[in-house]
């Protein structure tokens, strides 16, 4: 964990954490909102590798580890978007990775990693368990622990998404962003702070996982202990450390949506943007809809992931 | 119906539509393959306004009438997607216009005429039955007859994907489109004809439909009695007149792909490019996966469109 006085990075350190991992990226331009086209604006991280923006992350993180250190393997714990980029990144750096998964883990989260190579170990505990598991793996093994979020390395890889936001509609006045642990938002903050001050930067939160909300109104890091929400991929308890440091310097305003907006959300997104979004992803397009933020300026959401369940598919296409 | 003689639109021509119909278009910017990232682009016009590529031409045709025509008001014919672009590009313009849509035809299309202020008329009989009544209106109320493809306007507006994808990738070097009437294909054949001569241009037509192939097999312009394919956009007996004329010229292959690997592709598109594409939007992206057309040149397919009936998907999600 980074000492509370560590600087933050500055603009050219978001740079070359870009240029170390674009040529890996796959292109994922703003797109038109073909509900609000002109004044809306899609990320759709849903078409990124691995199908979330955690690979932005996980690669540049296991970019930076040395040569030695990379070929004893890599360890991760999550509930499944982090844990496939880690394996892809891995596999595409030729170094082992290992991924310790929870039991209630989306099956298409689990297949995600099998396929890139990664061994999977499930478990039955929470996260606390998941993180001790592979705790005690890297020690044993000698392998790199690999952090979802809490971590300036993640942080700086996926602040490349707020980068190229910002270069793509340098007229954009708010950027909408999901938070679950707080590395795509923290990044995403820091990288438009720098490019677009004039913009109004806003974390949204499901409602029943709303800490950093909680944080903002009651002026302290808030740690909850009972999450409940659709959205498997923002079930953290709070954000990290350093990332509740960025986010509280950076970031304009949080919002929260029920589960209810982030589905009609996810439906939208399919029917209408023809776009599959999970509903971890879709926060920030509910959010915007729902009429929680300002509506008569340009904006963009970011659309995290698309790594969404077949079962909660068909469920929204029955309605 | 054009004179054989006519010649064929320069690359000044093919730019000039471009102009006209590039401020109203949403952009559709090529994306990598999930699955073969670097040697598969996806062009989405599933993203498009009305979620095809039908919106280019249906615009740039409506943009040429002149304002007296245009307020008179226009009437098309369509199962679906033609009716929709031509129902918003009148919105867009401010003029009336009326859609005759056959009774099977698929509901989200439907309501995507509805959606754009178009007055719907159901006709229970076949293409001709529908171009009849369509004729009709047009000679008694002094409407303008906005026809599918068979039209050198319309085909300059569908030649916008070509210089697109040209534009963006001049490395290609084979390029797949879906063929119906022959708007979408003869359009992009002559766009990259002049900007990607070294490229492959190929057409795709569902296998229960292939009158081109059967045309470029005989040496003679085929119109089929019978169509059996799930493709509800590729559902035409014969190409028009105009795009035989310019496909024999310009294009250098036509494949056919039948239904099973067209369901296949537009489940894969779904669940791993996670891109929704109706049927007759994923039958290039079919020939390709399918091995139908090489495999080592960096190659594009054009993804028509995304009006995918709520039905289907279901089916799809299902297996």
């Amino acid at each position: 964990m980074a000492p509370a006085n560590t600087r933050l990075p500055s603009l050219q350190d978001l740079q070359a954490a870009h240029l170390r991992i674009l040529p890996l990226l796959l292109p994922t331009p703003l797109l038109a909102a073909r509900t609000e086209p002109g004044a809306l604006w899609l990320k759709p991280e849903n078409l990124q590798r691995t199908g979330s923006f955690k690979f932005r992350g996980a690669y540049h993180k296991l970019s930076q580890l040395s040569p030695t250190v990379r070929a004893r393997g890599v360890v991760a714990y999550s509930s499944g978007n982090h844990g496939q980029a880690v394996a892809c990144a891995a596999q595409l750096l030729g170094c082992p990775a290992t991924i310790v998964m929870p039991q209630s883990a989306v099956q298409v989260k689990v297949d995600g990693v099998a396929r890139y190579g990664g061994t999977i170990i499930r478990c039955e505990g929470g996260s606390d368990e998941r993180r001790r598991i592979a705790e005690d793996l890297a020690a044993e093994g000698g392998l790199a622990l690999i952090p979802p979020y809490d971590d300036m390395a993640i942080i700086l890889g996926q602040a490349s998404v707020g980068l190229e936001i910002a270069r793509e509609r340098p007229s954009l006045r708010q950027v909408l962003v999901p938070v679950g642990g707080g590395g795509l938002s923290s990044g995403v903050a820091l990288a438009l702070r720098e490019l677009l001050p004039q913009a109004r930067i806003v974390g949204v939160e499901p409602e029943g996982g709303n800490d950093l909300q909680q944080s903002f109104a009651r002026g302290e890091h808030v740690r909850l202990d009972v999450i409940d929400t659709i959205a498997d991929g923002l079930r953290t308890q709070s954000v990290g450390t350093l990332n509740y440091r960025i986010l509280r310097e950076c970031l304009d305003e949080v919002v929260s949506v029920p589960d209810r907006e982030i589905l009609e959300a996810t439906r939208v997104l399919l029917l209408t943007e023809k776009l599959v979004v999970e509903p971890s992803g879709a926060v920030a397009f509910a959010a915007y809809r729902e009429g929680r933020v300002a509506q008569d300026v340009e904006t963009a959401v970011v659309l995290s992931g698309g790594n969404i369940a077949m079962d909660l598919l068909r469920t929204l296409l029955a309605q």
